[in-house]
């Protein structure tokens, strides 16, 4: 399939790595044409990767990945263009995180709303899709770096996208029984301020760490 | 030892229950002398368990347990008086969820704060220590009901408070690998914020579950 993916940081590297290692082709998208990450990114990646311009990742994916900072996403967004998302699902792995008072960062949420809706709100057209936003890139991509089974969570409007994202992550190695579905995009709220959570974790357990929902008997 | 538990509610009375069959003598205080719900308990629970004001509860605890609902905490502890609880471990299991708007509840917390810190600020001479708020109350006083080991948090400034409440859990079934120590009472922003998750898991797992944190090798 082809992939657009926003966003020239480690997540959106790793993600597209993985996306062209399992045969896709992927264009990552960057504010401005022939940003270097992105233009080293794609040399580095092969034949399958190339580097342009928000709207030409938009324009160029049957899926979109937003893999930007979320404090830019909906900028981006609309950099990519609403048009060039309209009817296609749109995976939203981002974090609203404020770094400005130093770490651990501070969530621009509040517990009535979420990143991911403020996107499905601003981009009606588009169907998004939160996931992956719970977990460091190298685990989003790689869940056996986590012996015996942990959780990745959904939330979205629109079955069939998450049916879709579903079996993507099952191509980076999630199972089954790890994916969670939580319900429409307003359960983002959940996995989004879990994060304040997660970033009090990695102290003691190093980034490769994820959760795991057990249940009683 | 001697227990003062405040708030009538499942929680309180959960905790109030377990203690009492673990050896210890326990007051359970509510808002006014005679609430029913807390006479009824400590019929039930027998001679060592008593109803009282949450003053009465403050004085009677070497150990002092937040019970009460979180949008209602600090009044509660008002109520019990500062000078009852200088010096005593303070454990906090409250949560500040608004339930206004229906379920599931908005939780009333910048993620710059927490219910944790605002308690510590109001009461400096308390050693609170956040911690079981991530949990349901039957398994926080028997994590055994969900097999094979999960987690359960710590925050809190003063770390012979926490070894105090790292002890009482254990007392409960909890393993030394299950307590995982945030730090400071800051960090009670994490499993606080982790709460807007763990309403969003209720629907699909019931409310006996809670997140394992796995580590990578």
């Amino acid at each position: 399939m082809r992939f657009g993916v926003l966003g020239t940081g480690t997540v959106g590297q790793t993600i597209g790595t993985r996306l062209v290692d399992l045969g896709h082709e992927v264009t990552m998208g960057s504010r401005h044409a022939g940003n270097e990450k992105a233009v080293a990114w794609a040399t580095a990646a092969g034949g399958r990767a190339r580097a342009g311009t928000m709207t030409d990742a938009a324009v160029f994916g049957e899926i979109v990945v937003n893999a930007t900072y979320g404090m830019g996403s909906l900028e981006a967004l609309e950099a990519a263009g609403a048009a060039n998302l309209a009817g296609k699902v749109l995976v939203d792995i981002s974090n609203a995180l404020d770094f400005s008072a130093g770490f651990p960062p501070a969530i621009l949420n509040s517990s009535t709303d979420s990143l991911g809706e403020r996107i499905q709100r601003a981009f009606p057209d588009a169907r998004v899709v939160k996931t992956l936003n719970t977990i460091n890139a190298d685990v989003m991509v790689n869940p056996g770096l986590i012996p015996g089974g942990h959780s990745v969570f959904l939330s979205g409007n629109d079955p069939a996208a998450k049916q879709t994202v579903s079996e993507l992550l099952r191509s980076f190695g999630w199972t089954d029984e790890d994916v969670i579905d939580l319900g429409d995009i307003t359960t983002a709220r959940g996995p989004e301020m879990y994060v304040a959570l997660w970033v009090r974790l990695l102290g003691t357990f190093g980034t490769h760490f994820n959760i795991r929902v057990v249940k009683g008997a």
